[in-house]
């Protein structure tokens, strides 16, 4: 419900076109009459050839979702915006693009990967990239320094100055809580922090100005060998190879609070300020978890560098861990399903004044982690309902349609999800087999007895057994059997 | 929830163009290399003076949304999504844009309006202009000839070969059922049908060529005088002003059931044999929406046309009654909230052997009726809460962080909506302030003597009563005071 289609938005936007077509409007018309004239005359001369030509498809890259992939979105959209919800977060929403210089400068190396739309009457405009650097310039816009929300079910953030290390723990807490009650196996969380990373980079001998681009090539670790990476770095970042070496030493570290610890006695490291400021509220970081009960699903990884520009602290990410193939089970695919960290910088990049608001958010994957749901399910061959139908309101014998009309008003009126067959005089056999299809747990049926008897027939669609309700009782039965709660909540 | 973002979608299709970067990639990590050193130099020169000359705006056309207009626009989200369910709707999804050519030739005259993209690797796209045309381009994909879904929580269809009328029933019985339980104002529902509008356009003497522009004229008579509209037909469309005034004698009637009657009496209609079929289901139309208890809100109204080319039997658009405004209270905007119409041949414009699927269907004007819903909650100064939080948990004494942290993680463990403040040690004053602020109902406040006794003491915001909850029953005790269901339901 977060959403605000694009649709809207671009509607509005064709308004604004109106104004200047109204003066084109004489001649399109004059063109019209025209055009219809020659449809008119093409249809005389048969069946239109064109069609043929036709290719039926959705554009590249873009596909659709049937009612079964909707009902899986619908499942998972339901566990993540319930956490969300559950945290005490607001909703906003923002347009789905911004103007092009609002994302410039923001992504790094990821900025190549930007969408740029034609010039709209002078504006330059891009699609947006994420949904952080849209909620910083909404903040910045309307002068907020303090607010905790969600945006179209799958970014969460809270900004303001507190103190250390809170929100970033209930953060963690949120991805934890998000990806055990989506059930789709093991995980771990990666974390670590910038301020770390940067110190590392320092006393191993990065130059300042390279540091970003590093932070680039650390990040493909989790897809990529060391060895690759550090041709990168070596080949075509030009660093030197011993300095690669030396940061090759601690990336391929990772462990709990005692890696902090370790590293807090690091004769090299624990003397350079940044880092030392990163392990302390780490070590913090681990306190609160502990009290979270989360501290077993954390791993402080070295090599987790995260490859957006805005990061300036604590950085994380969640994989899910490969589970041994079931027989006859496809293995799935392993990798990044949620992610974040704090962003101190970003907002007053936007700010006149440069004012700051720190912010720490998380990204839940929402696309990959439908295509494992929907694996999951076809893999173990379940039926995925896509109605939420409660009853279907039938009839035993013909000329019952008026009836039948009348009562699914009835119950729709009551708040029943009901359906009926839209023929006129349906046969019973084929009333019951589109419950079973359809999985609609209950039928009511209507015929001459009982509407002489002032009852329904209301009959189990899985047991068979049927027995005859009041009429004034039916509402109160269906909702008891279907598990409706009948109080209102 | 029926929600897929355009980023999504966005972002797959920049994964095509990432191939294509790839090869620039070595001369843009040199250029990199360049823009970090200068920026370097640049921060050395002190503040950013580009700064002063960003503006931070969203681009014309768009705007955001704050929590407060979120709250509402999930509230009315809710009441369709509701409804849509009640009548056993699927849910299914397309993508934001289409092959420019799946638009062409649906729309009429409104095609002008069609917003088209940049050129994305020789595929010519445009944004979808409603979800009508993509719907019919999903079922002939999906070699669909049965199906009742709802699309992004406005629009829902019924197709499939049916006996006539009664899913076009059930569509103004969902229509009204929304609009009553939103609560925006009484509402009336004009319903004609475009086989009586093209029987009443050849019996008037207009062309065959000319029916679908006179149509669009025939539509601006909710907006416009009889004499523009006649003006219109006359001047720019070249119709003789006799034929316009023989139809301005049909379009001005409107009326219920007996205005169906009557036109069946028609000399020179009833000779029509469109018309005469339009007029037979419109009959039929009624006695359904009688038996739906809806009769009442219809009005038969042969000046309601709808501009849209794809419309070929019954079409409809529920209108807002201007009520009286209240003392102070502005007058709101009135016009449609909701239309829509039988449109038998869309599918088979995009089925390669032109095989047709009959299909009836509506849109709900959502953007229109969040605004009228602002409006009204902002003229009664009604408060709206933008989070669901049941319950802060607080302290009142100093060092109890770890304490409220473990509380407010057993309680989001429990399902229980939860907050704290993340402050080492905050005020208990500033804690209660912060529940009037935010709505919060309930305060679970740890002290000394608390811990030690194993209770927390559960704080009313509004009622300022304190008891004693035993920890083990805290959770119970939440949900019992919140309304929310001790069952699983």
């Amino acid at each position: 419900m977060a959403e605000r289609a694009a649709l809207e938005e671009l509607v509005k936007l064709q308004g604004e076109r109106v104004r200047g077509l109204k003066q084109q409007k004489a001649s399109a018309e004059l063109i019209e009459e025209e055009v219809a004239k020659l449809l008119k005359l093409k249809a005389q001369l048969g069946p239109d050839e064109s069609k043929q030509k036709f290719v039926l498809k959705t554009p590249k890259g873009t596909r659709d979702y049937s009612p079964r992939q909707m009902a899986v979105r619908e499942k998972v959209f339901d566990v993540i915006i319930h956490c969300f919800k559950r945290h005490g977060a607001e909703v906003i929403d923002t347009p789905v693009f911004e103007l092009k210089e609002t994302l410039t400068g923001k992504y790094g190396e990821d900025s190549k990967l930007i969408y740029d739309l034609k010039d709209q009457g002078g504006e330059l405009l891009s699609l947006r990239y994420d949904l952080t650097v849209p909620f910083a310039r909404y903040l910045a816009m309307n002068k907020l320094t303090n607010i905790k929300r969600y945006h179209i079910a799958k970014d969460f953030d809270i900004a303001g100055n507190f103190d250390p290390m809170i929100p970033d723990a209930e953060c963690l807490k949120i991805m934890c809580e998000i990806l055990s009650s989506l059930q789709i196996g093991d995980f771990l969380v990666k974390v670590n922090d910038r301020r770390i990373l940067d110190g590392m980079f320092a006393i191993c001998g990065v130059s300042d100005s390279k540091f970003r681009t590093i932070c680039s090539s650390v990040d493909k670790l989790d897809k990529v060998s060391w060895e690759e990476v550090k041709n990168e770095m070596v080949g075509e970042k030009g660093l030197a190879p011993e300095v690669a070496d030396r940061i090759g030493d601690y990336v391929q570290q990772h462990g709990g609070v005692s890696l902090v610890e370790q590293l807090l006695q690091d004769p090299k490291l624990s003397q350079n300020k940044q880092a030392l400021e990163g392990l302390g509220d780490l070590k913090l970081l681990f306190e609160y978890l502990t009290l979270f009960g989360i501290d077993d699903k954390i791993s402080f990884d070295l090599s987790l560098a995260r490859g957006l520009d805005y990061y300036t602290g604590v950085i994380y990410e969640a994989v899910l861990l490969q589970t041994p193939a079931q027989a006859g089970e496809e293995p799935l695919g392993v990798g990044s399903v949620a992610a974040g960290g704090r962003y101190d910088g970003l907002v007053g990049m936007f700010d006149p004044k440069g004012r700051k608001v720190p912010c720490v958010g998380l990204s839940i994957g929402v696309e990959r982690i439908f295509s494992i749901v929907e694996q999951r399910l076809e893999a173990l061959e379940e039926k995925v309902r896509t109605t939420e139908t409660q009853v279907l309101v039938a009839s035993a014998q013909k000329k019952l349609l008026e009836e039948r009309l009348k009562l699914v008003s009835e119950l729709w009126d009551a708040g029943i999800k009901a359906e009926l067959l839209y023929k006129k005089n349906p046969k019973l056999l084929n009333q019951l087999q589109y419950c079973e299809e359809a999985g609609i747990p209950l039928v009511a049926i209507i015929g001459e007895q009982e509407l002489k008897d002032g009852v329904i027939k209301l009959r189990s669609v899985t047991s068979r057994e049927e027995v005859d309700v009041r009429r004034e009782d039916l509402v109160e039965e269906i909702k008891r059997r279907t598990g409706q709660p009948l109080c209102i909540c």
